[in-house]
């Protein structure tokens, strides 16, 4: 373990306790006691040119649109809703007031699709590169879905086929907030057994070996899944030609922003079945083990340790 | 007009009506009705390298407790207490992990002097250059005070010397959270005439002429301010070796981070003395009108208008 993830546990370490916090640095959101019991949940996220976009290929709007769909994807992922975001915007200088205009518009468009209105920020020219930075502010009903609640025996599904995303859908994705608000909510819409809840969930940022290892750290269980459950992508299939698999792909690549959650019964069959094409719907993965470790399990019956292997920034 | 207050002012044109946004895009902080009644206050600002601080002269603690610092600030103009904060981080490629943690522990020390516990955010390294970005969540006690309500005839006041901010105090200057909240929540702590109150505030992050000129524009009233009684810092002095008088750095250097107000009542000498060197007090320096425009009056008795030349962002 080196850089972002060190960071993020010395973050915690460090982090002041607080009565009214209840949930600290470490999940998709945080979640404050506001008023009484009532909750707040917050998270902030950046994109930077040559990071998250390439300025010199896509358009202001677009960058706009990613930039608050990353942070649409946590609250989806914490199964809340959004209800206002903040921005800051830093621009190279000699950028067009138009250029800054299509970036808000970008960040408007996105967050007009759930009701998520811009209430404040801050814009600013200087002689590095272009960065956003978002805030999001959401509301939950009762307790947020966390991290922490996957429990052995737990089936483990994916919202949507995985891998490639770099091929265009990093930019193009649809936040699952509308899914996972309603799933979350009642579980009986999947037409589940009338007991069976989500446990835990994660937005797929990092990639499927990477966040999967986010919920079982968290949750202090292990899993398994199957090679051939994991919903491959077109796009993984596509960018096989780099020599890693389509397997591959699907496992570590980020930014697939699907769900990844854990539920503790299995829905039927026609529930877990997309009704057309782009659509969320449960694809089951695996299982979630007492016994620590992730492992892939093949179409004959071999399991193997499954590393993470998706990007990670290095400092 | 050009650049940033155009844009400002094309963002207000553009943002969505939300029933529950109390104080839109335009002030230090939005005021979103949360739970009922109950407000809640949210700003975002941004500190860049080589606008608002130089990260080969200014160490990781000291820009870390400036980007909170600037977020606190805008508490103070709205006589908010700051009760969270979120913050995400640019790093160069090949920042020391030992660096970012400094920055934290800036961003902390800072929120720590108001119990503003940083609660979220983001970390990434990138090729560009080191970029902050802070959002502040705060709570008050019934209204927030905003930069809209001076009235014809109220005192407008300075809590601190003006000018030459640059030679250092910009980056560790003291926010005036508690000085806003105790005086705005009970004017009678000022000593003031029992009905005296604050009707409007705002940070002096843009310069005196510049912040004046916001609260006049908000309010729809005009003001006339005199040359002998702007408190000038010994910076501005110092400054002055550059050709500019004393003067003319208190009305227009940008980041004091003092606090301009305006009360419908006077306070007496005792209270508008300093209690000691670097505390805020209040510095009465000119008169709310009913005419338009912003004047400057000399001691001998002449006006002249008062023409903003903070420095501003250029897109």
């Amino acid at each position: 373990m080196s850089g972002e993830f060190d960071f993020i546990a010395w973050l915690r370490s460090h982090q002041r306790v607080d009565r009214r916090l209840i949930v600290p640095i470490g999940d998709d959101l945080a979640a404050l006691k506001w008023d009484g019991n009532n909750l707040l949940l917050a998270g902030a996220d950046q994109v930077l040119d040559g990071v998250h976009f390439d300025s010199t290929v896509h358009s202001p709007r677009a960058i706009g649109i990613k930039a608050m769909n990353r942070n649409l994807s946590d609250c989806a992922a914490m199964a809340c809703l959004p209800a206002a975001a903040l921005a800051t915007v830093a621009l190279p200088k000699g950028t067009p007031i138009d250029y800054a205009k299509e970036l808000f518009l970008g960040l408007q468009e996105a967050g007009d699709k759930f009701g998520c209105a811009i209430i404040g920020g801050d814009t600013s020219s200087w002689n590095g590169m272009l960065a956003l930075s978002v805030t999001i502010l959401a509301r939950t009903q009762g307790s947020p879905l966390r991290r922490n609640g996957a429990r052995p025996g737990d089936h483990i599904h994916v919202t949507g086929p995985l891998g490639g995303s770099l091929l265009g859908r990093h930019m193009t994705f649809a936040p699952r907030v509308m899914f996972a608000w309603e799933h979350a909510q009642s579980p009986k819409s999947l037409n589940a057994p009338a007991a069976s809840l989500i446990t835990s969930m994660i937005d797929l940022s990092d990639g499927l070996s990477r966040d999967l290892q986010h919920i079982c750290r968290e949750s202090s269980v292990g899993a398994v899944i199957f090679a051939d459950k994991i919903p491959v992508h077109a796009d993984a299939i596509e960018m096989s030609r780099d020599g890693f698999s389509p397997l591959e792909h699907a496992l570590h690549d980020g930014e697939d922003y699907e769900l990844l959650l854990t539920m503790d019964g299995m829905p039927t069959e026609q529930a877990a079945r997309p009704t057309h094409s782009g659509e969320p719907s449960l694809n089951w993965i695996g299982t979630i083990t007492d016994e620590p470790g992730i492992f892939l399990q093949s179409a004959d019956g071999r399991r193997e340790p499954l590393e993470p292997r998706a990007w990670e920034h290095q400092f």
